[in-house]
C-alpha cells in the first residue's frame, strides 16, 4: 500500500496514520477486464483533504487518484438559504434519481466508480459502451461525475426516465484535484462529445431563485422526478440540493418497505424535509391534509405490504433486471456484490439481442426476519 | 459506596467491577426532607440480576434495596403472541399514560422513586400525602409500583384522567426481590388501604384474549387512553403491553413537536406499531386511509407548529403547572431537575389554597436551535 501514500503526497507521519487507521479498502477485483490497473484502494472515510470514496490506483502507466464526489448539502427552506449562499446567477439543475458514478480513465481504459469508491464491473462495462473514449484521450485529467439512471440499474432501478441505463453528466471535474469546470465549460464539452447531461432547467438571478425553484420543483414532483441542485454558474460555491415532496415520500416508500434494513436517520431526515416544506409553502388546510395523507401512505402502505408478504410465506426482496454484454462482466459483478456485503440471488441467464439478461434480487434479510419473528409471537 | 456492595451481596470481584464501571450515580439530594436516608445510589444500567433504576440506600436503620421496575415488552400482533405467551386466565389491565413511580419505605419514611432510580422530591411529597403509611407499617418489604398521572405531572402532563396528580398501583412487589404479588392479592391490599388501582378491564381465557383485547383497545383509543397490559393472574409470567393507534400517534405528536430533542428510535418504533396493527386488523380502504391521515397529521402538524413558532421568534418549550405543599420541596425539585440534566425555567410562585403553584417550563433547546438554524439558511 506504499504507493497510496506516494499518490496522495503524504508526509511520513500522515502515511503512518493512514496505515494505522482502518480507512483503506481494496476497490478492485483482479481480472484482465480491468486492464492496466494493478492495484486499487478506496478511502472508507474522509482523510485530510481527500473525500470518502476517493480511489487510489496503481496502473502500468503510473499512479492515479480519483477524488470522491463531495457531499452536496441540502436546504430545508429555500428562503433565505439560496439568497444567502449564492450571488449573481444561479443554475437550477435537475437532480436525477439514480446512483452516483464517476467515470475516469485509469491507464488506457475507462472505469466506472461508484459513490463509495468501488470500481464496479457493471458500471464500467456500461461506461465503456456509452461514453466516447475520445473525451478522455483529449482530457485525460478530467472525470465525468454522472447520475447513472434507468430501469436496469443494480442500485436504484427507476422507470421514470424511460431508459435502460444511461449516464447523465452533472459535473466535470479534475479527477486529481476535484476542481469543477464552470457550467458553460461542462455544457460545451458534453455537446462536443455527445454526452447526456442532467438538464439545466433554468439560470436565474439569485434574488428570485427561490420563487422560480418552487414552481420548478412542484412540476418535477408531479412528474415523479426528484428535485434540483442549485449551482453557481462558475462553480465557485458549494452546490445545494432541494427535493420535491413526491421524492421525499418516494424515498420513504422505499425505506419502509425494507424498514429493518434501512437506517432510521434516512427516514427521519425525509420526514423533517416535509415539515419544513409545508411550513415554507404556507399550505392551506386542504393542501396540508393532502401532504399528511401522502406522508402517511408512503410510510404505512409499503410496510403493511411487506408484513402481508411475509405472512404469506414470501421473502422481502428487491428485484431488478440487468443486461450484461459479456459473461465475464456478470461473473465479476456477482463477485463485486458479494464484496459490498449485499445478499443477493441471481436468476437464470437469458440470451437476448446479444446480451445476457439476468434478474438480480437483493434479499432484505433483516426486514424479513424481523417481521417473521413478530408474526410468530416475538416481542419488541 | 462500600455499603452498595454489601447491600447487593456482591462477591469481592463483582464489587470491584461495580466500582470500575460507571454504573452508580448519586440518587439523593442531602436534606432533612429525606429523613433517615444517609446516602443513596442508583444503577445506571442492569448489573447482574439488578435492573436499571435499582436504588440502594443507607438509612439510619440499615441498608435498603428497591429493585428497578422491569421493562415490559410489547406485542406487535396480538395473535398468536398472547396465546403463545400465557396460559389459563389472563388479565387485561389498563396501561395508563403517566410516569412510572415506585413508592417504598426507606427507614421510617415514604419515598417516591422515578423509573431511572432517582428519589424525586415532588413524587415523594405527593406519595407522602396520598398514600396511607399504614400500608407500609403492615408491609414494610413491599413497594407500590404506580403510574403517576394527571395534569400536574412534571414529566407526562395529561388531562385525560381528570386528576391533578394521583398514583395508580399496577403492581405490588417485594422491593428487595422484585417478586410480584398475584393480581388477587394486589386487589385485596389496594382495597384494604384505599389505594387507586390501574383498572383491570377484564379477565379472560387466553384463547380469546386477543379478540377481546382488540375491542377493549379500540374503545380505549377512542377515549384517548393508552392501551393495555396483559398479565398472568398469578403474575408468574412476564406481562406484555399493547397500545391503541391513538396512543401511538399521541406519542408521535409529542415527539415531532420536539423532534430534535427526541430519539429517532422512539419515533420509528411507534410508526412500526401502526403498520403491524393495520395489518392485523385487516383494515378496509377507508379505515386504512384514516390511519394514514392520522399518522401523517401526528407527524407534520406538531412539527410545522414548532417551525412556525420559532419563525415568530418563540422558543419551543413544554409548560406544566405544578403545586407544591412546601417551599422546601419546590427548592429540592429545582435541584433535582438540574441534576437530571433537564433545562427548565420556573415561573413566579403563586399561593393558592395553601399550595405553592408554579409553572415548570422545559426548554427544548436542541429543537429550537435546529429550526432557527435552518430558517436562517443553515444546511442539513
Amino acid at each position: 500500500m506504499k504507493f497510496v501514500a506516494e499518490a496522495l503526497n503524504l508526509t511520513p507521519p500522515a502515511a503512518e496514520r493512514l496505515g494505522e487507521r482502518n480507512i483503506l479498502k481494496n476497490a478492485l477485483i483482479k481480472h484482465p477486464f480491468f486492464g492496466d490497473v494493478i492495484e486499487a484502494y478506496k478511502l472508507e472515510k474522509k482523510f485530510g483533504e481527500y473525500e470518502e470514496g476517493t480511489l487510489i490506483a496503481k496502473t502500468k502507466h503510473g499512479l492515479e487518484v480519483v477524488r470522491g464526489y463531495p457531499k452536496i448539502r441540502r436546504a430545508l427552506t429555500l428562503y433565505p438559504t439560496i439568497k444567502r449562499r449564492f450571488s449573481g446567477e444561479v443554475a437550477l439543475e435537475e437532480k436525477m434519481n439514480g446512483y452516483n458514478a464517476r467515470i475516469a480513465l485509469l491507464g488506457e481504459n475507462i472505469y466506472g466508480i461508484t459513490r463509495r469508491g468501488y470500481i464496479c464491473p457493471y458500471t464500467t462495462e456500461k461506461a465503456r459502451e456509452l461514453i466516447d473514449i475520445a473525451f478522455f484521450h483529449d482530457h485525460p485529467d478530467l472525470m465525468l461525475c454522472c447520475e447513472a439512471v434507468g430501469e436496469e440499474s443494480p442500485f436504484v432501478p427507476k422507470a421514470t426516465y424511460g431508459v435502460k441505463l444511461e449516464f447523465y453528466v452533472f459535473d466535470i471535474r479534475e479527477k486529481r484535484s476535484n476542481r469543477p469546470l464552470s457550467i458553460r465549460e461542462k455544457e460545451r464539452l458534453c455537446q462536443e462529445y455527445s454526452l447526456n447531461m442532467a438538464p439545466i432547467l433554468d439560470v436565474v438571478e439569485v434574488e428570485i431563485a427561490h420563487e422560480i425553484a418552487f414552481e420548478v420543483v412542484k412540476k418535477l414532483g408531479e412528474e415523479g422526478r426528484e428535485g434540483i441542485v442549485f449551482k453557481d454558474v462558475e462553480m465557485k460555491k458549494e452546490p445545494i440540493k432541494y427535493t420535491s415532496s413526491q421524492s421525499n415520500c418516494g424515498d420513504l416508500r422505499y425505506a419502509f418497505r425494507y424498514f429493518n434494513d434501512y437506517g432510521r436517520d434516512f427516514m427521519f431526515s425525509r420526514i423533517v424535509r416535509e415539515g419544513f416544506q409545508s411550513f415554507e409553502l404556507k399550505e392551506n388546510e386542504r393542501e396540508f391534509r393532502e401532504r399528511c395523507l401522502r406522508l402517511g401512505m408512503s410510510i404505512l402502505q409499503p410496510m403493511v405490504e411487506s408484513i402481508r408478504e411475509v405472512a404469506e410465506g414470501k421473502k422481502i426482496t428487491e428485484k431488478t433486471r440487468l443486461s450484461f454484454s459479456s459473461m465475464e462482466t456478470l461473473k465479476l459483478f456477482k463477485e463485486h456484490v458479494r464484496r459490498m456485503g449485499i445478499e443477493a440471488v441471481f436468476g437464470d441467464i437469458e440470451e437476448k439481442d446479444g446480451k445476457y439478461v439476468v434478474t438480480f434480487e437483493r434479499m432484505m434479510v433483516s426486514t424479513t426476519d424481523k417481521i417473521k419473528g413478530h408474526l410468530k409471537g416475538g416481542l419488541w
